[in-house]
Order: C-alpha cells, then structure tokens, then sequence
C-alpha cells in the first residue's frame, strides 16, 4: 500500500487596489499638521492611499468596495469566472459593518454564492491567516478554488475634523503609518497560472502572558460619546519584540518544509513602516535573498500588504525558486509565514 | 490500494457561560418601559442575561471574560489540560475590541500559547462555521484537538441612560430579543468524552443579490457621534427566509451523510426568539426528533446558541442516534448545519 499523495495548494494569481491617488508627506503636512521630514526620517514612509478624503472627511471607497475590485481583478488574472470559486477568506481589522461580514458584500459584489464564507478578525498576521484557512480547506478537500481577500480601511477611525496645532505626536504618528487597500488571491488544488505550491502556512499565537503591542477598539451606539482610547500602539516592545519573531518564524518554517536559508531567493519581511522594515529586512538570515518591500509607498494598510508584496513578487520572479514571506501581527503577538515555491 | 481512511471530528466536551442572574420581561419593563405582555406574546423570549447591569449601566463582563470561562467548562469536562490544545477559533459579531481579536485573550487566560487561533466575523451562523474550520483543521491533519467559542455581547450597543418612554418600539425590541452569552466545544481527531462524531458541517452564503435582513455596524473615533442608523432588522424579510431556508439546510445536510428524516433523534432548530423558533420548529423535517430549544430562556445571544443547544443536548442524549442542528444568519443570509452521530 503506497501513503496518500496530500494534496497540494497553488497559488494561481493576485489582484491588489489601493484607493484614490497617493497621498505624500508633503500633502499630510498640510493637512493634519504633521512635521514632513519628521515622517520622513522617523516612519520612513513617503506615500500612503486612504478611502476617505482626508481635506473633506468625504468617504470614497469602503472595504468592501476594494475588497471585490482587488478580488476582481485576482480573477482575471487567474482567468477564472465567480463561479469558479468555491470558498472565500478574507482577514480584516477594520470589516465596514459588525454584521453582514464584508466578506459577504464582496460576494455578493462579484456574483459567487452558494459557498462558504469565513471572515477573520486579524491585523497584520491576517492575511497569512486566510491563507492557512483557505489552504486547509484545499487540503482537506473541501474546497477546489478558494479566493482569499486582505483588506483594511482606516476610515472610521481617521478624524479629519480638527485643528491641525491640537494633536499629540502619538496620533499624529498614525496618519503618517497608516493607509488603506486591499489585495487577493486565488489558491486552488489544481497547479494552474502563476504555478507556485503553497508548502506551508505557519500561524501562531504567542503572547501569553505579554501585554498587546497593538490595541484597536470601537465605540457602539451605548459608549460612543466615551473619551476613552481607541487606538494605542507600544512602539518600543513592537521595536523589540517583531525583528525577533519574524527571524524565529523563518527558521520555524524553513526547517518545517526542509529547505536552507541558502534556497530563499526572495524575502517578503514584515511590514510596519518603511523604516522598521528595512531594519527587520537587514536583521533577517538570507542575505542573499531578495527583499521585497512595499510599506514604504503604500503605508501600512494591514491586512492588504502581504497580497501586495505577493504582487510585487509574481512581477520580479522568472523561473523556478523558493520565496518565504513572513508577517508579525503586535496586538497580542502573532508570528506567521507562507513558503511558496516555483518548479 | 485500498482508499485511505477519512479522518473524523469528535465532539468530546461542551462548556457554557450566561453572565449573572436572569433578567425577566417585568424587570425589562421596569428598566426599559417595554410592555411586559407584549414581549411575551411577540417576541416569546422569558428571560436573558447581560454582561452590562441595566440599572447602572456598569459592564460587569467583557467577551473574554465569558468566553475564557465557558472554553475552561469545556477544557474540564473533556478532563483536559491547556496544552492539550493545539488550535483555537472562535466565532463572534461583537469582538470586544477590533484588535487584539478577543480569541487570543482567551487564549491568555486559558494559558494557551504558541497554537494557530482564528476568530470569525460572524452572526448567527458563526458557531456553526467555527465548528466547521475546526473540523477542517482536524481533517486536513493540521490539528488533533481544536478548541471552538462563541459568543456575544451587546453591551457596547446597550444604550441604559434614557428615558424610558422615548424609545421606539424598534429599539425596545432589541432589549427583549437579545441578549448575552459564551459557548465551547473541544473537537478532537480521536473519538473521547461525549464521543459523538462530527459527520458534516455545512456552511452556505445564500445572499446573491438580496438586501441584508440585519446589520449591526460599528462607531470610529472619526464618526462616533454621527447619528446614523447602528442596528437594524427587518422582521418581515427574517420571518419569511429563515423557515425556508432552515429545511433547505436540514435536507442538504442528511442527503449529504446519507440519512433519512426518519433516523434523527434529536433536531436543534434555528434560535432567533422563543415564538419564531416555535413556529420553525414545528415546520421543520422529522416531526418525530426531539425539539432542543433554548432561546426562550436565555434570549438571542447569537453565536452562544448553538452551544447552549448543544450543552442542552448533551444531556439528554443517551445512547445511539443521530442529531442535526441548524442555524440561518439572516445578515447577509448564510444557511449552516452540523451532523452528530453517537454510535
């Protein structure tokens, strides 16, 4: 008796969206007050996209609405149609509504019904997490074609009514790390367009006993005239905390599908900012490796940059290699990863 | 060759929580100055717990709190240790915080660390679809034993400082129909505990082009104090769709494993209130299954139910036979269903 070939989950194809037009240090400087060169050196990002016009506080684009033109466009690039599809998981920190989920809208967007659907609450490690959900359904053979979404929108919690001289530098800090997107992906059992094997998807909570480096809170119709925090972030234990995992995690799933550092030809680190990232890009093993960054000119939009450092991968890469993404969620702290590689 | 065996899920051990006393209708008409008679006759529902103390206002119990104590019920009466667990997902539409999602701080209190954990957008259908990316986790050999939550609270939405006679009839509603609470299961590859096996989950988006039947949206710091719409149902469309939709997933379900209407002992309907689970129920397949309703006494706490059912049916349930239960989300309308077996 021969062991049961497992089944295998590609990845077929990615579609990103970012909104509107890119919004530069120069422009946030006029607007909401902060100190240009400031952003520059200390966040390192130059650009961001945002949903929501920062000069009017006039809301543009839900996620949902770049959800499905990024879930669109990952299906043409697969040359799929909605019915292809028999599974979606999108990950999002900031879903338009509590109830429907988004993911549903977006379904509802592109034509697909009839199949589940699975929304998980998550920030930066949640676009690895969709991954794992839809790649377990493909190896456990309950779905053939799963279309996966990553996206966030940072509307709601952007104040664009204020008089710039007001604002502390923690939340001025915000406007310059944050922006919107969205990205997907189509996986399928099959080996089919861009041709890449998902061999491993690693996912794990690790914080026990360690306060949140993230916290993100909402208000409902009973708190909502609270003062209370809504946004905090612990830069200095997410300084400390995320090079540290993201190498844990590299060496955890390298060693798991049994490659060497040396096989990597392309990284895609962890996204905080433009400047965390190249100090976490230049801490990581494989200095050979290709690195993929993208933060630097799309802002940090959570669950949307890893479907965009894919995209950006799918365009550099030719021929056949080995590429592992990792991404490190700060809130209660997850470290996740994807190993992908191209025969 | 002979085919490899399927793997199978197992229902090993079920925990429930509902925060503090029972609040009765005549203590909710005080409160709130809803017609006692009126809730009893339309909306059949006798009692239902709050995480908040209505009097006061006071949040007495947050998500995590509830959920942490029902997933160590669960974590006892299977006889097992936290790290037994090797996965956790969770389903909720009222996380208590955007990020970290509640699940990871129910894995600190429970002392579970370093495991994969999800945490489902999800309304009452989401007890259901995390059964199902549990079983998933199990059947694709990612996981050996899984814990599942859910659970809801509302008291973020909970508005306890008005006056009682300026309220619509819309609104007062709410306060009879909902309510709060937390549920669990552990799910194991290895038949143990209840041994009851897990022979299908369904879980189906049936949403294409239909408006949603409720939605619950949330307040960021830049829009908390708009005065738009937060919670909305539209009765009329729930109280046609879901009786239908419930048998649909009822037949789906036992033609999918094979079983005839005859052979189910137990039926665990869709639990939207005391009156209408009555009138699903009675039209609802098998009129001879024993009925396992509960929303009557503790109201719609949304994704507890299910595990409010199933710890009402592990009671009663001796010997062989065969259990179906079925939840219909009527957010974005998703149809959902779970096959038990005790042999």
């Amino acid at each position: 008796m021969t062991a049961p070939v497992q089944p295998t989950a590609h990845l077929v194809s990615v579609g990103t969206c970012l909104p509107g037009e890119p919004v530069d240090n120069a422009t946030l400087a006029k607007l909401v007050g902060v100190d240009e060169t400031w952003a520059e050196m200390f966040i390192g990002n130059t650009s961001r996209y945002f949903a929501v016009d920062l000069a009017t506080g006039q809301v543009r684009h839900t996620l949902a609405d770049i959800a499905a033109t990024a879930a669109d466009r990952a299906l043409t690039a697969a040359g799929m149609e909605p019915y292809d599809i028999d599974g979606i998981v999108m990950g999002t920190a900031t879903p338009d509504q509590l109830m429907p989920a988004t993911v549903n809208l977006v379904a509802d967007r592109l034509g697909v019904d009839n199949v589940p659907t699975y929304q998980l609450q998550s920030g930066c490690a949640g676009a690895v997490q969709a991954l794992d959900v839809a790649r377990t359904l493909l190896l456990a053979g309950r779905c053939r074609t799963v279309l996966v979404i990553g996206g966030d929108v940072c509307a709601k919690h952007l104040e664009t009514d204020f008089d710039p001289g007001t604002r502390t530098s923690a939340e001025l800090v915000n406007y310059v790390l944050f922006g919107d997107g969205a990205g997907a992906a189509v996986l399928s059992a099959e080996p089919a367009g861009a041709g890449i094997a998902v061999r491993q998807v690693l996912n794990r909570l690790v914080g026990l006993g360690r306060e949140p480096g993230q916290v993100i809170d909402w208000f409902g119709l009973g708190d909502r005239h609270s003062d209370r925090t809504a946004v905090s972030e612990d830069y200095k234990a997410i300084e400390e905390a995320v090079p540290a995992l993201a190498r844990q995690m590299f060496w955890e799933l390298i060693q798991d599908v049994g490659w060497a550092a040396d096989d990597i030809g392309f990284l895609l680190p962890p996204q905080l900012s433009g400047r965390m990232s190249d100090r976490i890009s230049d801490a990581m093993p494989a200095p050979d490796a290709r690195r993929v960054n993208v933060v630097r000119h799309v802002g940090n939009n959570g669950n949307a940059l890893p479907f965009l450092q894919l995209a950006e991968l799918l365009r550099e890469w030719a021929g056949p290699g080995r590429a592992v993404a990792v991404a490190v969620e700060s809130s209660k702290w997850i470290k996740s990863g994807v190993a992908l590689e191209r025969s």
